[in-house]
């Protein structure tokens, strides 16, 4: 199942997202209530994705990342081979960091280098503490498609990476919600990073150094999540600068593709 | 003006302190509406402080802290004196480490160094991006008392701080949001805390490296702040290590004190 968040006629709204087998054409059926709240129904509603505005599918009250998931990755970072036994690097991003499909991202003026980092999201079902592997699947709501925009330069010279990772647009997340996959599924899919058209990044999630369960286990262990809350997995090799003007797509098979346009801020 | 928020018979309201000038006793008025909305109403209820559980006088969407902003705790933690002509170092706690006055703070089993950091708190009244210094006041809806506790071990092992800083409880705010000081008196306030009635940090916030208005400028440059986000502003030099079951309070002069008791977790 495919949850949208989606505006239409100045409302907002969630829908459910299914593709007509003959046209190809996506199509968001309108529900009541919230996804996030267990039940809800189809209103009847129904009309063509390209007619709407898609949102954010989730709106965070926490946005947790993993740096250096990803063996190539950290190679290219640091020009360190082999895989890392540390602990996960985790750090937050800005809840008004969070953007929609389609939104721009607006290039900060004072960096001089603004990173694509496409990376698999998983979003928590509820609320949860102290979660072992095994229990994993039971909080995952499901997975959408993030880009962990990243001005590098200021990521190199500031101390944290608060502002370099948190500047306002700096974290799209969509198109949408794909509750159906399995743990074993999520955990081997391919991830690609395209700007203007061009293959930056493509990689698997198989590839992870920390695993889904291992990323949620970890979190938990000194931070409660909340429903609706995003896990950014992290990202793999082949990162790299936007222009103003240029377009970054991710795409994660299975679940969907995130595009925004890099602009100039103000 | 001083703003509390608390629990009464299973319900959380707002409520207004002030001190009974015979007495010396703390009461509080309830109100109706939300003070951050504007405009809120006396109910008539009144209750001595000491008789509800006073909570967290905010619940922020994001809070924002700055490291390293007493040039007596730079020295105490890097050994270098001398006042920093650096940016602000800027860090998140997620908002599932806010805690209440007299909520204890639970000190993770993986440590084995957790320090009280005391630190005057801003709390933001409207929604606001790219504030110049000069317009700073007309963004702060108040100030109270924070405590940015911190398992030192793991800070210094962590590339990010975001474990060290994030357990949840590791962020006590209160005792309530004092909304009637300038700018110039927020500027400069006594700062103390204790363990144990010890006197541990003993500061004002007349040694910031970066003044309130540079701290709300700095940030705002590349993060929109929301109502009732809070900024904390850093410590004074003097932190140190608690153990459980000692009592850390954070009292600012003109604000308040706000106690909390380290607990073993579970």
């Amino acid at each position: 199942m495919r949850i949208a968040r989606f505006s239409v006629n100045d409302e907002v709204a969630y829908g459910l997202v299914d593709t007509d087998q003959d046209s190809g054409q996506d199509y968001v059926s309108r529900i009541s209530g919230h996804p996030l709240m267990g039940q809800f129904q189809l209103t009847g509603e129904r009309a063509k994705v390209e007619d709407v505005r898609l949102l954010s599918p989730v709106l965070p009250s926490k946005v947790v990342c993993i740096g250096k998931n990803y063996a190539d990755h950290v190679a290219e970072m640091s020009g360190i081979t082999g895989p890392s036994t540390e602990e996960p690097v985790v750090f937050l991003k800005p809840s008004t960091s969070v953007a929609g499909p389609g939104d721009p991202v607006f290039y900060p003026p004072v960096s001089q280098r603004v990173d694509f980092e496409g990376e698999l999201a998983i979003v928590i079902a509820r609320p949860c503490r102290e979660v072992p592997r095994e229990r994993a699947k039971d909080v995952i709501f499901g997975y959408t498609v993030a880009n962990d925009v990243t001005a590098r330069d200021l990521q190199q010279t500031d101390k944290q990476w608060t502002r370099a990772k948190g500047f306002d647009s700096f974290c799209p997340i969509g198109p949408w919600i794909e509750t159906g996959l399995s743990l074993e599924e999520a955990g081997d899919l391919r991830l690609t990073t395209t700007v203007d058209g061009e293959v930056r990044q493509d990689g698997r999630t198989s590839q992870f150094i920390h695993d889904i369960p291992a990323v949620i286990s970890y979190v938990t262990s000194f931070m409660t999540l909340l429903p609706g809350d995003v896990l950014l997995t992290g990202t793999p090799a082949g990162v790299g600068p936007v222009q103003t003007g240029q377009e970054m797509t991710v795409t994660v098979e299975k679940v969907g593709s995130l595009t925004n346009r890099v602009v100039p801020r103000d």
